[in-house]
């Protein structure tokens, strides 16, 4: 039984911090008074105070409080207490840095296996696979382990972005990077563009919002998912 | 004493592999007849013969051989008796992965410090900074340091990129994830353009090629360095 909506993005252009999702939110959090945010992945740096002030702003349209995981003494009690949780996009090196040093990796799986409602959102979102391998941030701290919470059975590469025909940048597109990570790796890949999302509800898992998704499988050509396609069987 | 060529790219936008920059090499390749290409990074997850083949074609407009380290047996020996080394781009997770596996990354340091002739493109130029931590690449394998060659006392992050001002991507700037990085570390880094390079000979680094590059430091807002610039005292 989980309850999750793993999100490419927090924002889309031109519109505010999570603007896109509220009427999604509304519903996922309906039973939420008060939602406990992870704000380890600090996206440009920013504190935990200031991030987590800047995400209030936000559920505060939806009559949401937030609390952030760093005022807490005990994370762990706070991660098994939450009515709902939220993690924050920034860089994922960091995020599972962290997650490992306070030691909630394996707290956070078993309460979010156990239902209580997840909104992750890019670095947020790469923590639901089975490892963080398909992040496109730089590795600006050495994480103990690329292993994630694997509350979905293969791994998300956030912001996917398609090729762009007419640039003459040298370096490789995202398709190529997820191909090379199929020369060593088994684990599928789901390219989820900026305004998709999925949503894990009980044991079934749904592609949601209005683009489509690209999956890659070793030794497969990548498909294009169409959204309302049910991804509950891939593994 | 050092002599190394540490360029952003192997290849420029219309052009063919290593062409833009065969003049130089010609001249810091002069006294080599054979060059030990070290094939590790796997571009697009090509094995190492092909790897190899491919650099040697073009290798052999300006008469020089190539022979690909995982071709020998005592890969230690043969980095050791080199006239000449060319590390190749792909993937620096991979390529570092490697080093350390074959435990050739100290004897590398050493031959590149005693005056080797070096070239190396994208994942082989990163791995000359002191650590990884600057690479664009996807982290497809776990490596057991993100510690690297540290035969310039900085990093580079190769196949820099400035920001599009008409981008509707979310995801980090190039320049968002170099100050990340600097929210953790101190280590200068350098943003260097496809179709610039370092030429470090004797005590003395020199930026070479058409393009400015773009210095980052903890706490300094960017700069823009001219080709031409002196960056020896750069630590």
């Amino acid at each position: 039984m989980k309850n999750l909506l793993i999100a490419s993005t927090s924002t889309v252009h031109g519109e505010s911090y999570l603007d896109y999702l509220l009427p999604a939110l509304r519903l996922h959090f309906e039973k939420c008074k008060t939602i406990l945010f992870i704000p380890y992945a600090r996206p440009g740096g920013i504190s935990h105070q200031e991030y987590t002030d800047y995400v209030a702003k936000s559920f505060k349209k939806i009559d949401k409080e937030i609390k952030g995981l760093h005022e807490f003494d005990n994370p762990i009690e706070a991660i098994k207490n939450a009515e709902g949780i939220f993690t924050g996009g920034g860089n994922t090196f960091l995020l599972v840095s962290q997650l490992y040093s306070h030691t909630i990796m394996t707290t956070l799986t078993e309460v979010l296996k156990s239902g209580t409602p997840y909104l992750g959102t890019s670095a947020g979102s790469n923590i639901c696979g089975l490892s963080m391998q398909n992040t496109n941030d730089m590795p600006i701290v050495y994480p103990p382990s690329f292993k994630t919470l694997g509350v979905i059975p293969f791994n998300i590469n956030a912001h996917y972005l398609d090729p762009d025909p007419s640039s003459k940048h040298m370096g490789e597109t995202r398709e190529t990077r997820i191909n090379e990570f199929h020369e060593f790796n088994s684990i599928p890949v789901l390219g989820l563009r900026e305004g998709s999302w999925l949503e894990v509800r009980n044991y079934k898992t749904t592609l949601r919002g209005a683009l489509s998704a690209r999956l890659f499988k070793k030794g497969e050509k990548p498909k294009e998912l169409a959204t309302g396609t049910d991804l509950t069987d891939l593994k």
